[in-house]
């Protein structure tokens, strides 16, 4: 069958792929200096946020990625203190990031305050922590941020950006895992959204290498499922100055305080095993 | 952006979802007495099988359905010797169930030869293993085929079916799951397709409440990827005549003698322990 405009289709043309979703109406839509944000009302996926023609987040299955960019990563790090979010406006990552006790202050820098502006008004739910005082929530650009840096600033620092092109393209090379690498403390940890482990088995390879080469000593990609991205599968890498990524707080993942809907102690042993279509092609 | 008609789109519209691929041709169709079959050379994912408008199998993803609706049962049950697919025309669960060196009987009852014939001439891959003197392939209708069937007679049933609707109507329901029940042998374990964790949940709470009902001891959903299906994540749910579904040969899964592009050891774990969110909505 065709689709009526009634739908919102992301085609991703690269891989012959589109998914789409039915919708009640736009909502709002707004030109940033940076970006075109979008917002409609699905018939049943909540709102969905798009950007640049990509869908970004939808109320109905944002807590897949959410928490799988968060979770992992923190239970990872011994204690993780201070931690960076590049990207990440919707707020969401943010929100997870909060629920770890060891947390003294969480900084999201995002180029872009409109997202954040529409995120409070259709994803309230992802906005509860934003008033939360270890919250620090600053519109600027990501890469000049983490080059004014202090050297050994922070233990965790999460990439939540868009795709690898437009204003995050400057996320994915050496250069910016290089100033990712001298922010963080020895120990500390970067993780990063890496697309889709069936259609970017070579953009996961040449990341894995751009981390290696900008001093990270341990990388690591792990899986998870998230229906509006292209193919509905998807990956974040790991990176590590000096710490081992196979180990994790295992104590203190099964018995984390708070609840999730996907994040499970048995599921981060999962992602720190990976997929095996992955590691083979990354030998 | 909406699509021309070089794509192939399933609408999902019972939860406002379409996945599409885009299509070079069509190579073939069949109407037979049970379906309409269709094959769509893709322009990224190889082949796609077409099932009354619903898609079902393409090249490029289909290890992930194959290997976990077969893996976690095999690995759960202590020595499955006798095995019966229901449906599974496209022969690619036949494939991974005969990779393992217990089995020494996989029936594969499809009521609709032309899936076979069909995936013979272009998935050739996943009919590798028909030759195999273990296989014994039948066409029939699976739900008479098991009334049929000697009680005790099996040690592991895989429904691998479409979905609830058509043909597969009679896969859902306690009558079919009591003569599940009664074709296995104590100790046997049932495994079937349920739909997605996401979009599904009230699906797979009858399902389980069916499967008790007929006189199952053990119920248990898991999940995995599945691009091409609505949604992207799938679901899987076991249910055992007598046998805890929590414990599976852990050493023979973590050595096993067969290469997987999904399926590990760890995944298993992840298995096992299930969705969070379906979890809390089976409580």
């Amino acid at each position: 069958m065709s689709l009526d405009n009634s739908w919102f289709t992301e085609a991703y043309t690269q891989a012959g792929s589109a998914f789409s979703l039915k919708i009640k109406a736009k909502v709002a839509e707004v030109k940033t200096p940076y970006q075109f944000i979008e917002m409609y009302e699905t018939t049943d996926w909540g709102y969905l946020m798009v950007i640049d023609g990509c869908t970004m987040v939808s109320s109905r299955d944002n807590f897949l990625y959410h928490e799988m960019i968060s979770h992992p990563v923190l239970f990872t790090h011994d204690k993780p203190r201070d931690v960076l979010i590049i990207g990440g406006g919707d707020c969401g990552t943010l929100l997870e990031v909060l629920r770890h006790p060891t947390v003294q202050h969480a900084t999201q820098v995002d180029i872009d305050e409109q997202v954040t502006r529409m995120s409070e008004k259709y994803f309230p739910e992802l906005c509860v922590s934003n008033s939360d005082p270890r919250a620090d929530l600053r519109f600027d650009d990501g890469i000049k941020w983490l080059k004014d840096a202090k050297p050994g600033s922070y233990d965790v620092i999460i990439v939540d950006s868009t795709d690898p092109v437009g204003p995050a393209e400057g996320l994915f090379n050496e250069a910016f895992f290089r100033t990712c690498h001298r922010a963080l403390r020895d120990g500390g940890i970067l993780v990063q959204q890496s697309e889709s482990p069936l259609l970017h088995v070579e953009l996961i390879k040449a990341m894995h290498n751009a981390m290696r080469n900008a001093g990270f000593s341990n990388t690591h990609t792990y899986d998870f499922p998230q229906p509006i991205y292209p193919s509905g599968w998807w990956s974040a890498t790991m990176a590590g100055k000096g710490r081992d990524l196979k180990r994790f707080r295992e104590a203190d993942s099964r018995n984390k305080h708070f609840t999730t809907k996907y994040y499970s102690y048995p599921k981060h042993l999962a992602a720190i095993d990976g997929v095996p279509l992955l590691t083979a092609a990354l030998r």
